[in-house]
């Protein structure tokens, strides 16, 4: 029996090991997609408790508690006025939970950053909780000491296309902090043109870009002019998320019309919003592919599905779930307009569906005639619900069923905290166990070093080569 | 080389055996939802010949002789007439069946059962026939004793609202007979508003609560006044099958409207069919959310596509297959709807087709919030044309990658059969196998002392608290 | 560690290995569908070089090149004008592709064919470009040389309805190649009532079947008349390709009407397209149990869904990908209403998308009564985006699951290459290892002298009986 979570951790042979522990394991993290704030890094931040660091934001968390029949008022309603009963409350929950992926970060997150290798449980619990709530005191275990210390390279948080990006500018200017911190430019509210804040959502972006928005001309003309700006501040990549990919095309006078009468406040048919993100998505991923950015699609999720926690709470609550799958058929439909338009990007799809995986792969393999850069347009990581064990096993393996596997640009957190880096070794030991496997299972014939630099190509460089980072 | 089906049957480590003899084995087995007939067990049924008892009602046997190509008559068309030719059929099939779950199925009932172990095909048939039917006319092989000898403290059966319960009564009456016969309140023909039968069926309905059902109200009491009678039996299950869940709302003088109309046998749309199922879906789940029931929903099959075998032998005989999957979107929806109506009751979200399993485990991560018990909603045990070993083991994972599994409700049987509790011991191996393989393999931490008993809760007191069966 | 591709691939234990090579892996091939040139085999076809064997035509490695971000000219761009340096570009995107089923491919037939067992890379590929090239012109290199030493005993191509089957005609009296070369009968045409083409197309049908089309009577009167000399011409098995099959039903003057309007070059609307096609396939279908035929059914991929390279280059070129699956429920609705029509041929279901693969054995299982023949009704070897070893591995344990392992019909090469016949080992390994590691694992019983002849059944033997091949 293997101890836990050993340093073999995940790695099944030899050649699993090797390739981990002498090519992957010390490569610099690029974590080209995430959700923490820029303002506690700017700030650097410092927490007072382990609560506050490992459960002030993640949803992952507060869904495993909530699961176990704890009341909210408990979870998130106590993290600042009683944080040791919520730390509690988790670590029941985790004791509860074999075989999920959040048994595995905890764990790993508590080692490395804490040097706590025991097993958490009802009877550990305020011993590790004060160990680790008194180590967060400690110099380097601020944000910026937490990234540092992960080997964090660069990060890219994810910003409204109306966000002056003040703390990214902060940031910069800051010559003692050596990580970049670029910002990514995620338009969904200007797309989202049957929610009912579009029209002052639509304002603030106009005094942003310093654009009087009276059409949709003057939309494109302000979202252009912010890409501009975000370009300056470094920005690579742009995010979308989408149910599904829509692809409906009008002529351009028709999408002019719609978007005044949503300006005006009034309400768009179905048929009428798809047009407009057709014609809008068309401006943007022309403008992306211009500037060499990547574009991001994060296809499939339902967010807020529970109306009534949603109303109470707002959104990135933890009530959001995956659709029913059925996100590649519209996808090659709005890749294949925008190759037509000479207009197609860098393109990553991620689906949170699992099911589609396999047929993604397929999609982004019709795109790929005179793509400029290897893998131009591919499947991303296992994303939320399926950043488990066999959720990147699986998409690993897709990837590779369909597509050249040294392609691939690898692992990013999507994370909203400072404590999830090691998600990035979590990744990287699946993928040397993938290569290691297939090697000792007498599947793949190169030696481990050719494979050693191909698996590091996955864990960092291919990303800095696709992205264009200037690192 | 293992020997087949031995003592470690499916437990591929140490952990996972001791997990299985030390704890699970042992564990009574309560089949909370189930199809056998509540008269067999009043009247303790015996049977003349094994292929009475194996054949005489499983239409999963009865396909697998199908598929090699034998006609119905000499399946279900001479059960009675020659009972010995069927169960010869059924030899060759199964030998022809490597890794269908039948083969293990049968040969585990021949072992537990009738003590036999050896091959069964057309060189044994003969012998092994005569055998068990032998067998069977022993006095502890009658419905009562294989219910007794396989460790059954309590079943719940499936029944339609209007059935007057008499057996379960004669059952309960009888001292003599130890093991709990629950009924469960499956109220499917009431929500099949399309269907030709149905006004019969309202009258019928109308007849048992007392109740002239002339309005949607009339039947909202009756069906109240149904359940009200079931939990004086001691029912504790809803039972409900959907294509795909629904939720349409329409004003309640609307739903009226649409009832009457098809009490008068006048056809009904699509849509009013749907807003039909949506208001009496939360009707009833309101009933069930404050009797303290359990809603199990079996999503995403079609029945009876084959029209003329259907037509000619009536349902569930063999002719239902796997829709297109999908329904977790649909699921949401109508459990978002209750959730607003504080109409929401323990769920157990069942699907025939194995895509969406994870995502239904994503959904009922959203209604957990408040929840009254731990694992209010989670997903059911592999079901149906599931119930294989590849099936169960990716429904134990799903369940862990989305949920604490220490909270599932584990194992049923969905039989028609009395001799199909082997399927509980099927389960609890391939369950101890999952959670020994996470220790083997340094994947979770806690020592064997700690799992045992979660591995016992998931096999047994899990669904006896969440039910709340009175044991 | 394994050594690479030794004569142990892909078999994991003692049983498998035994199986394989005791059993399976001196069977004859009949390759029941691929879509090679009959006219190259008539004249016997020789390459000039590697590049042209391997790379001429098959769009699987091309996309493998354009993933890499190579430029369409110099891929099949430069197929004639600049073989080695197309060849040199796919050396490259091989050694990117670790977990790739063109890994496995090419190097199965770099060794099988050629006898070349190094690492293709750029290092090598100039030494192995020349000795393939080289070897090219050895006289059992040609294209019919190429089959004999495959072991191939039969092959069927896929032919239009309107084809002459002359290369047939002249294969078939040339007594001096003994490979039966058997047509397919392939009426895609004839039902996409939507393309432009149709009109044109139904005039050429009508010519070859010497008949005057002007209504559907005289469609159909064709069909089968073209029909009858295929048949004559020795073919078992129709073809259809389909996103996903239909089932609207409408009067057949209805259907005239619409097939009339189609003749004029007047557009039909989505449904009566439907309605036509299921017209159209009752008719076919019918002809084809009649004849005692089989139909094979392809199921849910989207063609040239890059639409700016399929005008430029055609169909057929690598821009066909998966659809979003969900082929399921049509399949059964088409199925359902054959039977009841009486027109329910032998069927082998393949569906593009994976997730389909347990929903389609189900459907399969509900038309298997009073079956002519084990297995009437099933799903078919892994296909397209399939055929890499975990789809396979799907393919074989989904079909074990729902239907009698022992009469599934097995490998097929849906190639266009001469190269590609040690796909049926590679399949046959996958097979024989997964009966092994059933018996290993103490899950199957019978001893390997009956596992033996059934591995070989699903080698060989049961296509030739469901085919009804005359060998």
């Amino acid at each position: 029996m293997k101890s836990f979570m050993d340093e073999d951790f995940l790695l099944s042979c030899d050649a699993a090991k090797t390739l981990y522990h002498q090519y992957a394991s010390n490569m610099p993290i690029v974590d080209y997609h995430c959700h923490v704030s820029p303002k506690d890094i700017a700030q650097n931040k410092r927490f007072n408790n382990i609560t506050e660091a490992w459960l002030g934001g993640d949803h992952y968390k507060w869904r495993l508690i909530r699961a176990c029949g704890v009341p909210e008022k408990e979870i998130t309603g106590s993290i600042q006025s009683d944080p040791y009963m919520v730390f509690r409350h988790y670590a029941k929950a985790l004791a509860l939970s074999p075989g999920n992926p959040l048994y595995h970060w905890s764990c790993l997150e508590l080692k490395r950053y804490f040097g706590i290798d025991k097993q958490l449980d009802l009877n550990t619990c305020r011993e590790i909780y004060e160990a680790c709530s008194r180590i967060l005191q400690e110099p380097d275990m601020s944000v910026r000491g937490l990234i540092t210390r992960s080997k964090v390279q660069l990060l890219c948080t994810t910003d409204d296309p109306s966000d002056e990006l003040q703390w990214h500018a902060q940031i910069a200017r800051d010559i003692s902090f050596p990580v970049k911190v670029l910002p990514a430019y995620r338009p969904d509210k200007a797309l989202q043109i049957e929610n009912p804040g579009f029209s002052a959502y639509i304002k603030l972006l106009g005094q942003s870009a310093g654009i009087n928005i009276g059409g949709f001309d003057d939309l494109c003309a302000a979202l252009e002019n912010r890409a501009d700006f975000f370009a300056e501040m470094g920005c690579r990549a742009a995010d979308h998320a989408f149910v599904r990919c829509v692809c409906i095309k009008a002529p351009s006078g028709a999408i002019d019309t719609v978007f005044k009468k949503a300006l005006r406040g009034e309400p768009v048919t179905v048929m009428e919003a798809e047009q407009y993100k057709t014609a809008l998505m068309t401006v943007l991923a022309r403008k992306y592919s211009a500037m060499g950015w990547v574009m991001e699609m994060h296809l499939g999720s339902l967010r807020g599905v529970n109306t009534m926690m949603t109303e109470r709470f707002g959104s990135d609550m933890g009530f959001d779930c995956m659709g029913n799958g059925g996100v590649a058929e519209g996808a090659a439909g709005l890749l294949n307009h925008l190759q037509s338009e000479g207009a197609l990007p860098r393109t990553v799809l991620y689906s949170v569906h699992p099911v589609d995986s396999e047929a993604l792969v397929s999609v982004a393999g019709c795109f790929m005639a005179d793509a400029e850069c290897p893998g131009k347009v591919q499947i991303g990581s296992a994303w939320w619900f399926n950043d488990t064990k066999a959720g990147m096993e699986k998409q690993i393996a897709d990837f590779a069923h369909g597509a050249p596997l040294g392609c691939f640009i690898g692992m990013l957190t999507d994370s909203r905290s400072f404590l999830s880096y090691p998600r990035h070794e979590y990744f990287r030991r699946i993928l040397c166990n993938y290569f290691g496997s297939l090697m000792t299972n007498g599947e793949f014939r190169p030696p481990l070093e050719s494979l050693g630099p191909m698996v590091q190509d996955i864990c960092y460089r291919n990303a800095v080569r696709y992205f264009g980072f200037n690192l």
